[in-house]
């Protein structure tokens, strides 16, 4: 399908400031390709692009004093996202490729180690593969309340392990942990989402699975809805929110509005 | 029946060494009655009895440099534990007797306010009542390992919550915790227990339920065990392991020794 | 001094609510005696006075669904805050009197047991004494910032130990955790407090320390202050915020406005 | 300087288990060369070199069931151990390499995010550059006591900068959270170093530091040590201990006996 994407914010800076923007999807990806799009930053700092430790595309810029605003706008023909297929393998450990290795290791909000025996005691006995990957996003949509302003910036899965509350991105770090605990390789995302209310940035998972034939890949896995989002576009992949931020301010920036949109151009 | 307990334990002090000793149970209790007994620490330290906030008995005295050895003997005649009753009421805040709400509150390692989600996704939508509380401690007994050196004396439930491993102190601060979030007084207990495999000190948890004619009383309820423990006498009441320590060695207590027997002499 | 104090508030209650209230000062304490007071609950529901577990006068009473106030008014004599005395002395657990043993231990909100090897770091090279105390209540004043919001219900003393910032609550939590972690009986006030800026109810420390001649006494240390209130006159006394709340709603109750007003009538 | 390397170890392993292992420099790093080096296995499966996310050599591979060992054995060329320049400068943002930018942000084990307030309240107004670097690592060394078994694989910056107590990996991880706190670039090092007592493998910090004249280099600091170690030669780089574990056995690994040696050749 196409979709048209925006996303637009505007800060109001009280000092020249250094940023990080992360909001691009990369030029093609397993199951998008970008038709066009237009990055404006206002006013027009010189940006520099680059490809961080993950392979993600970010801007980095330093934008004078003042109102500062990005206004992203794409084109994007993408494949439909897939449900996870149930009948997916969990992989032994010899035959996860070595470059996803690092997504069975624990990170700054997804605590896989402390977590280890709450995944064994939950979901320890049941059948490995897609379908117990899907039992514990169930879980997890069953048992967190999501609600704006209950978690913030320093909020990890083990906290929310008992907490039971917060918002999509609590939601990927708990099931991130739950999936690494069991050996499963699985990494953040972050990026656009059709169908999304209100509309917004939007976090999820991929867990890697084998294909039963030696093969195998990441699949998207989201906790946070109970049905399928139609079409899920990633913008950067990471261990977890640390490593992705969609902007990183070094100073203040008081944003004064943001707005993203993704709508469906055509099947 | 009539039980016969001794404990008994070995100590060297590097120094002369203030301690407390909460070993005896109080004389009457609401389920036992002392009918001898007798307690010797060697060297013979005059030692004070006092009763604490809680009304516990406990010893108070300096214990000299060297050995020191503390050796109690008791016969008791007390009633055979008796099952959580399934269809006791758990009370609104009104109907539950002013000088219990104090075991609603959360303590040191019973944080039962950061439990409340946790507990209300879990256990939320069952029927109150002494089987949703018996319930609770079979929730525990089958997610929770028990296993001597997972746990110390840091450990709290928020800890066990998520760790899933523990001992007879975790279990209990745990089952106390997730009552106190659904508003059930539960206190601490510690004692002696019949036919427990090792042989030691026990601990577990009362709650105070209503009996449906306006009256109410505490149970017993011990998420360690699926099964019940013939006998349980109480040593001491608390919010939590913080209250009732049966020894306290303000200064260095190296222990050689502890043992701990209770015996049925007859039903 | 004579002070004229005030205290009201107006919740709106969408069900009938369950509610403890303890905003009146003991009638008689060891600096202050009530001369006047007058407690007005609206609409007028039956309350019931009693001592809690810490002999703290508290009222319990079955707010109707609606509109619900209490206005409180006294009159009070009390002696001026005095500064905590420099020279007394830091007693051995063997002159600690027994009831104020407790005030050793751990509780909800000071881990005093997992703060003991910072507090050793920071203050136990010092000459222990009432200099000491004062020397941490100083150190705490200058590492913490003062900020509403940024802790809530949930924060405790291990939290503030690294977070570095909170309320008068915080403050207190803190300081009594690092006296405990060194042996000294430290226990939370809530109460009245002359020249608070804004107006507020204050929570702050009282220490049990002795005078050199067999005796001691609890003395007031407040963290949150570099200078010395001129007055402060305790609601109540207990291990941690957790045993001190003015207000418990057993329901929801919606603040409405709080107004909290202390006078000096005359010196 | 020329050292001689050795390190081996020998397992238990109960059934044949997938292992990584990451023992061996990378053969030319900034500052050491190897001359000569062999890893053996024993029994000897096939191993698979490869480079980690960071660029560190790994060697993966299946352990048969039974006994296992490997045997390293190295000469390296390499330069003294620098101390930490004291004039070297904290670089604004904008002036750190991009790829540099991840060193800067909170990982699983170095929580920079949650010590903020610590590190600003302990160090904010000290004058940045390698004086205060040094500071801090001096600050750790003199609260922190090293002591094995008081940490273990779940301890984080988080708890240490409390619990004040741990060894060499506890040490560099609250170094590196109070320097990304400060917004100085800072990674984890497990490596060789000449002059350790008893000899094992160690952690360290590496910083990174402008030169003050447009360029910048990662520099040693050891927080867990007053003085200077003569050789530090680098297996691994990573965001902390979760990236660079010497050996990780997917199941049960039981070591038998583990020995490093580090020996000076000649100058």
């Amino acid at each position: 399908m196409i979709l048209s994407i925006s996303s637009r914010a505007e800060y109001d800076l009280p000092a020249q400031t250094f940023v990080l923007l992360q909001i691009e999807p990369a030029l093609q990806g397993a199951t998008h390709r970008v038709l066009e799009e237009s990055l404006q930053t206002t006013p027009t700092p010189r940006t520099e692009l680059w490809n961080d430790l993950y392979q993600n595309p970010q801007r980095r810029f330093m934008a004078p004093l003042g109102l500062f605003s990005f206004n992203f706008l794409a084109r994007i023909e993408c494949q439909p996202n897939a449900p996870l297929p149930l009948d997916a393998q969990e992989l032994p450990p010899e035959q996860i490729p070595a470059e996803c290795m690092i997504y069975t290791l624990p990170s700054r909000y997804c605590q896989s180690d402390r977590l280890t025996n709450m995944a064994m005691s939950e979901f320890g006995l049941m059948t490995p593969g897609g379908s117990r990957i899907a039992t514990i996003a169930n879980w997890i949509n069953g048992r967190v309340t999501y609600q704006y302003g209950t978690s913030d910036a320093m909020t990890d899965a083990f906290d929310t392990a008992t907490s039971r509350e917060g918002v999509c991105r609590d939601f990927a770090h708990l099931l991130i942990s739950f999936c690494r605990a069991l050996g499963v390789p699985a990494r953040y995302v972050s990026g656009y989402c059709l169908e999304l209310e209100p509309p917004d940035f939007h976090a999820w998972v991929q867990v890697f699975l084998g294909d039963g034939n030696g093969g195998g890949a990441w699949h998207n896995v989201d906790a946070t809805f109970n049905g399928l989002r139609p079409a899920l576009v990633p913008i950067a992949f990471g261990r977890d929110a640390a490593d992705v931020a969609m902007t990183t301010f070094f100073g203040q920036g008081n944003l004064h509005e943001q707005v993203v949109n993704v709508q469906k151009e055509s099947d």
